[in-house]
């Protein structure tokens, strides 16, 4: 029998966004599905290194760079923002819960063979290098994500 | 022949996204769909009782309930807010034009039978309990929701 | 053997996911799929004729249609916003790439006779007519929607 395939296109920078992305592809690879999560625009911060990283860039490249959060734990809310408070409150929440990060649910992808890639086309345009992201992420445009996501069973736009 | 399925995910919070939702699920119902809407994170205020329900909850979990909008009719929009004159505004011409405001979609969508879930993970996060939400509410987790989905014709993440 | 089929909800007007949308479509598309996008809310900015057009309107109607962005290129960031600054970058950076705008990709779109609907009840209910939007776009309700999605491969809601 094939294996049933999810394939997730993570648009957003928000954490909360984020989070349910990866808690549906955790679980669906749990479930033996076939995983993708296709990192666009502002959904590749999520993948940034948290550390800074030297690399050469014109003046707009590096104001982006400046401007966008700086990997998972970074990353605001969609809601709730409340001057920064949100998202402190949120973590305080989710740690008493026993809850994953974010960064943990990145890692547990990684573990679950989820295939996480990321947009070139948004890379160029934001001037993001791939020294700037975790190691592992496969790089592709929308042919490879169309081509993923044509015979997938779930397919989300996050 | 088979039943077509529909399932969508409720993230949002917002009273314009949540109606598109209500108006996709009830359509696919009228046209014999089994249709599911999980509601997850925000998603979940739009199934708050609108008068308040005395729980027990510790300090952060009152003060979730008391910053989150409780019930349909308290959500914002996502786009034309206006320090809260949007929403008026939108429910002016709705009720000009006879079109069924999110509490009459929720009612509809269970006179139909469409399947309403809450995430039991947000329940927990946000310390939210089951009688502060509508009666006839189901409650399941991701995998209850990737069951639903992956048979489904129709995915959405609104 | 059958076309695959994309069916994408455009029920958001930024910038961004606009043409986040319009990058799907055109790609699968170009990869032979039937390609419908269902515009809903404030996805049907993007359709909007740039130039003013004079048609009889109530007090209501007349406001959301000054309120709202007209046409593609006016709509604003779901993130970076900055004061009106961040479109102006982005484009910016886009035109340095080479990168189509959201007005060329409506076009591509309607070259490649990809179906532009628009969602009548949004029309209605914001008071848009047929003459304040680019010709050669389909009027269908939630119906027309669904009859397209049920059958397809990709189903996005953005």
């Amino acid at each position: 029998m094939e294996k049933k395939r999810t394939t997730i296109v993570l648009f957003s920078g928000d954490y909360d966004k984020a989070m349910a992305a990866y808690i549906i592809a955790n679980g669906a690879a749990a479930y033996d599905h076939e995983v993708t999560i296709f990192h666009t625009f502002w959904g590749i911060n999520a993948l940034r290194k948290q550390e800074p990283v030297t690399v050469k860039k014109g003046f707009l490249e590096k104001m982006f760079a400046k401007m966008m959060p700086r990997g998972a734990e970074k990353l605001g809310l969609s809601k709730m923002q409340m001057l920064g408070m949100g998202p402190k409150m949120i973590k305080h929440v989710m740690n008493k819960h026993n809850a994953l990060t974010l960064t943990q649910l990145v890692e547990m992808a990684q573990e679950q063979d989820i295939k996480l890639v990321t947009c070139t086309m948004t890379m160029d345009l934001l001037g993001l290098q791939k020294e700037e992201l975790l190691d592992g992420i496969e790089y592709a445009g929308v042919a490879a994500y169309l081509a993923d996501a044509e015979d997938g069973n779930v397919n989300l736009f996050i």
